[in-house]
């Protein structure tokens, strides 16, 4: 009799008394009481098969030799479990499967850990064995959730009439953005191709080749020293779109984001999201990437302290820098002086030369910089940051951007150390009105905040020339629970604001021309208004689907050092190979 | 009062008397009468505008400026055309618009070329200006129709319980296959990566991890000599199951080709595709990817003229070759000495010595060698090779793959000469059971036909010792007239097995490890029986949008010397970036 394969996870009490054939992994074998008992999995999950020697002694005796993630083939029958050993924790926990016959269709050395999920493994081992880590429970879950959540995106593209577009790999070096990693040309001497770092040039000419609405899971690729999350290379979901405002495309992206939540996750979110401002952004929360689960807001009490007799807060004012503070409410006698001392050690990372701190005892301020507040100064300190009896009030009096970065990132730290962060938590947010330029002391010259290629605003263009610092971009980022899960922009698409911009960015007329002279011509050309959006799609299924690394989201992932532990890529090469490509190697 | 902007092709006569905003792009502008017209385009289609002073004169002062390419936004109401100007070639043919007011969004250059379908361009020119080239009408339908047919094969995918998964690009370079795109390490000095030329070993490493059922639509690399229908980089539509037999993949591969052909052309095909032996394809067709929408097929007369007079046909079969035949029905007439002597000429760049050739005339064989055969050895031939009045046999006697590729090849032309062909036919076949492996006098050593880890066909695995070249492989192609589409195979899932066809491949134990040894570790921890096939996406596109340059298929091509006319990729790059590469450029 020739059975069909059936599925380990779709067996249930319906099947009772059918001949079903199963093949898969043994993920547990245990003996007991003369019969065999083993786990096996597949791709939908796991069913146990009893091996009874009143049902085949010959089936036993095999059963008996199989080990943990051996390959296996076995023809049984499904029965009911009796009441006492129905399992209510697995999904086929109600059956099980009588085995009439087994045999090996592979056999498996002992895995270096083991499947079960849970185990404590160094990254390493799990990376040099990725197909053995790959099984885990929790990796299976997470690959299936990243397939599920692209096809919902696709769909919901699709179903607005957008195409599916595929731009080249091979592309051309440009300045302006990460490190590119080069391949150098065989046919064309001296020569290299770019991988991209992201599609953005063809994206926009694919609008001006007129198909309005592009997408693509893009990879993209950038030669930078890693973090935790990282990679090489990653992929984008790579939106662009014609004669849409910056409104249009946010409120499609929250479509798009709504009805990814709703099939993925089972959230409904209520749109629209919120949107803030970048200024709002950093000063409330002295980030560009907010959190905004929790409060533990950022106040500016600047105004309030510019002349106090606390010299360390009138002087950061006076010298045009500013003082904000967090009231960390009811926390002041959960706070030793030891404790203050380490978040101090924890702001000065981040550049602040201190951290003041007052709490509030019987409505009045006490800690060592009290005494510089009068009565009055107190009243004004406590309202503005409404503060009451044992709160913890925490300054930080510096420049503006070491205030931010200080405080925002103690807001963080706070926030995890007393368990404010609610997990089930999702909270979608839109930072807009970016700066369009950063200047760079070291360079002498400004440098594009997103990419040149960015609009700025529409009433900030005149001021492009002579004030560039002040010039808002048409830009906007999506942030989620204060991970940055991606940006986009409205594009400049006429060639006379393109020329300027490149201008500001300190490019001759023939340098813009040389890297960028097809860019210019296209915007003669007849170029809509066009502007996207890119998203990182690694990192919306680390957040969907619970992890805190981006590698546990990446099928074949690579460490810290750029390097795969599995295949030992990157490797040598012939000499053969490195002769026709032109080059030689070079002893630093 | 703001409108929403409307998609040319949507407007209809349902729509009449609506006012309604247009954005697009300026087809063609006519001044007639006083009037101006102007086919306005979208990424819908196109609507025609009429600019009339009775309806505005200002409209009408700035339609006059307007010229081919501008971007523009037409206010207007929709109208009925009178009967006579009524356009029935036009979606929108039956209404017009009533244009009250015009702006330009963006004025357009000149263009280098017509928008319009047919203008005869120079290739490089389409590349340099590819955002014009793309506004052409067969462009845009070409680029829907690859979308469409990469949402179909998904959905069928999808539905078939596949995930899709993205592997590295930044992958090892390994030997056996095609030349690799490297790519230099910064980090590790002297190392390299290798863009995939196929996620081969990863998806096999995919069902190692238990995922059962993986695709991806996989960006490939081949840094090789490039032909018309080459790239160097491609598209595959990348499938790999496990448990799955060659049978079970090619039943589910050809209902995903039906879903296809059906969604995308509408055509029913019936099921199932052919199935033909490499052996027969060869002998039958000259061809391991027959074009089976004409006969002309070839016709092994070896056993007929083995003792023949001719010498030419004896010595050839003597020393181990053949003699085969087309016949070339009802042409003998048609084909005078000179005809033949081209054909003749043809055949030789296939490496054939000569072009044999006999006319049927009143039931007797005429022509040069017509004297070496008795009428009983006639009678033979023309029964063989089922020859009437009138018919044209051409022979070509030589060593076996000499006969097979110039019969071959003549038969292609002779098809495409004689018009035999029919373009709305679409004839699929499954070419299986191909050699395992070639022999390659030069290295004096056995190379894998497909790949080193496509299995043998079980009953040849005891062969691989002592016969090697005997070994048939468990692999198949699937052709679509006269194209291979792609193939796929049985992987060997075996330690032993793999480690024996590296061994035949002239590996030694250590260099087999030391390149694939992450493949045989895997092999030991629990690897599933699979397979899997890969057809070529850009190569499916063009035959099913009716294009014959692979260049038509791909958004943004390379030229035959794997530059980018538009973008100027590869170029130079800094010196800077290629110090940090540990490598200098070297003059050959």
């Amino acid at each position: 009799m020739t059975r069909k394969r059936q599925l380990a996870s779709e067996l249930s009490v319906e099947q009772v008394g059918e001949q079903i054939l199963l093949k898969g992994w043994v993920q547990k074998r245990r003996d007991l009481g003369g019969l065999v008992f083993i786990d096996v999995r597949d791709r939908s999950g796991v069913v146990q098969v009893v091996f009874n020697p009143d049902v085949s002694e010959s089936a036993l005796a095999v059963a008996e030799l199989v080990r943990s993630e051996y390959v296996i083939e076995v023809k049984g029958e499904v029965v009911k479990r009796n009441q006492a050993t129905v399992n209510p924790k697995m999904k086929t926990g109600a059956i099980e499967i009588a085995a009439q016959s087994i045999s090996v269709i592979n056999e498996a050395k002992n895995p270096p850990f083991t499947v079960l999920d849970g185990a404590d493994v160094s990254e390493d081992v799990r990376l040099k064995y990725r197909y053995i880590d790959l099984r885990r429970e929790s990796m299976q879950q997470t690959f299936k959730l990243r397939h599920q959540a692209a096809q919902v995106i696709r769909q919901f593209l699709n179903d607005n009439d957008f195409l599916e577009m595929e731009t080249p790999m091979l592309t051309k070096s440009t300045p302006e953005g990460a490190r590119d990693y080069l391949v150098p040309s065989r046919v064309h001497q001296g020569h290299f191709y770019a991988l991209p770092q992201s599609p953005q040039l063809f994206k926009q000419l694919i609008m001006v080749a007129g198909f309005e609405r592009y997408f693509q899971f893009a990879r993209c690729f950038r030669d930078e020293d890693l973090r935790a999350d990282r990679q090489p290379e990653f992929t984008q979901i790579d939106i662009e779109t014609s004669f849409m405002s910056q409104a249009d495309i946010i409120a499609m992206t929250e479509q798009m984001i709504k009805k990814l939540m709703t099939k993925v996750k089972g959230i409904e979110i209520s749109l629209p999201i919120q949107q803030m401002t970048y200024d709002e952004a950093m000063s409330r929360y002295g980030s560009d990437k907010p959190d905004t689960r929790f409060d533990l807001e950022l106040v500016d009490i600047s105004e309030l302290v510019r002349n106090s007799d606390f010299k360390v807060f009138a002087s950061a004012v006076a010298s045009g820098g500013k003082v904000s503070a967090i009231n960390v409410t009811e926390q002041a006698q959960a706070f030793s002086r030891k404790d203050i001392d380490k978040l101090t050690d924890f702001v000065k990372i981040y550049g602040a030369k201190g951290l003041a701190w007052l709490k509030v005892e019987e409505g009045v301020l006490k800690g060592p910089i009290a005494k510089f507040f009068t009565e009055a100064d107190q009243g004004d300190l406590m309202k503005a940051l409404t503060a009451n009896d044992n709160d913890l009030l925490l300054f930080v009096a510096d420049k503006t951007d070491v205030v931010f970065n200080s405080l925002g990132a103690l807001r963080q730290k706070l926030a995890k150390d007393l368990n404010l962060i609610d997990h089930n938590q999702f909270n979608f947010l839109w930072v807009t009105d970016w700066p369009l330029l950063e200047y760079d002391e070291e360079a002498g010259r400004y440098f594009a905040a997103h990419h040149p290629f960015t609009s700025p605003i529409e009433a900030d263009i005149e001021k492009l020339g002579h004030d560039p610092s002040q010039v808002k971009a048409a830009a906007y980022d999506l942030v989620l629970n204060g991970f940055e899960l991606g940006g986009g922009s409205i594009r400049i698409y006429q060639k006379e604001l393109q020329e300027k911009m490149f201008e500001v960015l300190g490019f001759s007329r023939e340098a813009a021309v040389d890297e960028f002279g097809f860019l210019l011509d296209a915007l003669e050309y007849g170029a809509p208004p066009h502007g996207g959006i890119a998203l990182g799609f690694d990192r919306i299924v680390m957040l969907l689907a619970g992890k805190t690394n981006l590698r546990d989201t990446i099928l074949f992932p690579k460490t810290a050092s750029a390097s795969d532990p599995l295949t030992n890529a990157p490797s040598l090469v012939s000499n053969e190979q490195i002769n026709d490509l032109h080059i030689q190697l070079k002893d630093d």
